[in-house]
């Protein structure tokens, strides 16, 4: 009989962000995938979830590099899910650990495809987890959107961000790492106010409200800015 | 000494979607918040966290209705403040349930600014919770946004909804039960497809991917559509 695949969200960073339902489901899982983006960097996910792995489980290691090449995507993705499926027919439920939460930029989503084309039956049980955009706000103990006000989340800075900055009262700037000096400028010229939050919840938490203060510095991969109404 | 204040977010409904940091605050804290709308209505954040409740815990209900009247709202937010803060000058910790997510157009977040203004000194912790939205896309394991696409959460339908159906692949609209009719028309004007789903990890829970399915139906007040480039 088949195994179940669980997509599981670990939250952001703080072990106590996992739900009830992740704790449940690594207590008794007997596989745990991670993705490991460099052979030299530990799995962040994995780092969160320890404490409530069951003492025998095995830890499923998967290669899936950050690139943009869509080809090595592809081939990462498809190795992964059939190193997930070879378990799961040996009838070991695995679950797949993702930071944050499963349904928003997660490689999660990519593997089950490529798991589904290899093994339509499998079961799947998606557990959601906190966002790293609600652990920021909820550390500062400031609303991320209020009353009718939309809210944007963007993954990646793009030439738009002038424009999405006049059109919305509220916005999540996510991965902001590589396009901070660009960031920045847009604040200002767009008279925008934010708070620049890194690793939320971890021992290595940085919550900075002034963005120049952060110019020329290098930025952990892990951080997130918050523009709302509040900081004007 | 004054007591510590904690906002909660509960998740949308299944009780087990609750974080760790959630449910140990709640075995705790000899007081708990809850807003209560309606007297008929039973509150659905006490409903979902009630069983991690300590057995003496007391339940203060803040009367918070639902109306669009800034004066009214002000003088209930303003109530429920004093009310928490009398708990609080007694030297007992108080945690609010809010629904979903305390940062996340929660009603939290004006009874705070109240409690601040009485109280400056007051000890604040906000315990982030799973959003609705991230539960019903982990309901069907389906992404809320992938890649370097932008996520759009309307908390209310306006008349840029259109616009915004074009702009956006992404989008999370939420408290539909009002518009759906304009919903539906929108959708259908802007070929996109949609999710539906009300009360995501309760009893009543309800999935429908065939919005005209809905016409002329009473829709739940828990309700929110997701719309996607998976659907299209």
């Amino acid at each position: 009989m088949l195994g179940k695949f669980y997509g599981l969200g670990v939250g952001p960073g703080d072990p106590k962000l996992l739900t009830l339902k992740a704790a449940e489901v690594l207590k008794f899982v007997p596989v745990v995938a991670v993705p490991k983006s460099r052979a030299d960097r530990d799995s962040v996910a994995l780092d969160i979830a320890r404490n409530h792995l069951s003492p025998g489980a095995e830890i499923l290691e998967l290669n899936l590099p950050m690139t943009s090449d869509p080809v090595v995507l592809e081939m990462a993705w498809q190795a992964g899910a059939e190193r997930i499926f070879d378990k799961l027919q040996a009838g070991s439920s695995v679950a797949f650990l993702t930071i944050g939460d499963p349904s928003l930029y997660s490689t999660y989503q990519y593997v089950l495809e490529k798991l589904k084309g290899i093994a339509p039956e499998v079961e799947v049980e998606t557990v959601p987890g906190i966002t790293s955009f609600a652990a920021c706000a909820a550390r500062v103990s400031e609303p991320l959107a209020s009353g009718d006000e939309p809210l944007l989340v963007l993954p990646a800075v793009d030439e738009k961000l002038g424009e999405y900055l006049e059109q919305f009262p509220n916005l999540v700037l996510m991965k902001v790492s590589r396009d901070m000096e660009r960031i920045m400028a847009e604040m200002s010229a767009h008279g925008r106010q934010a708070l620049f939050v890194s690793r939320c919840g971890s021992p290595q938490e940085a919550v900075v409200r002034d963005l120049s203060s952060l110019a020329g510095e290098k930025v952990d991969y892990l951080s997130l800015i918050l523009v709302g109404p509040k900081g004007e």
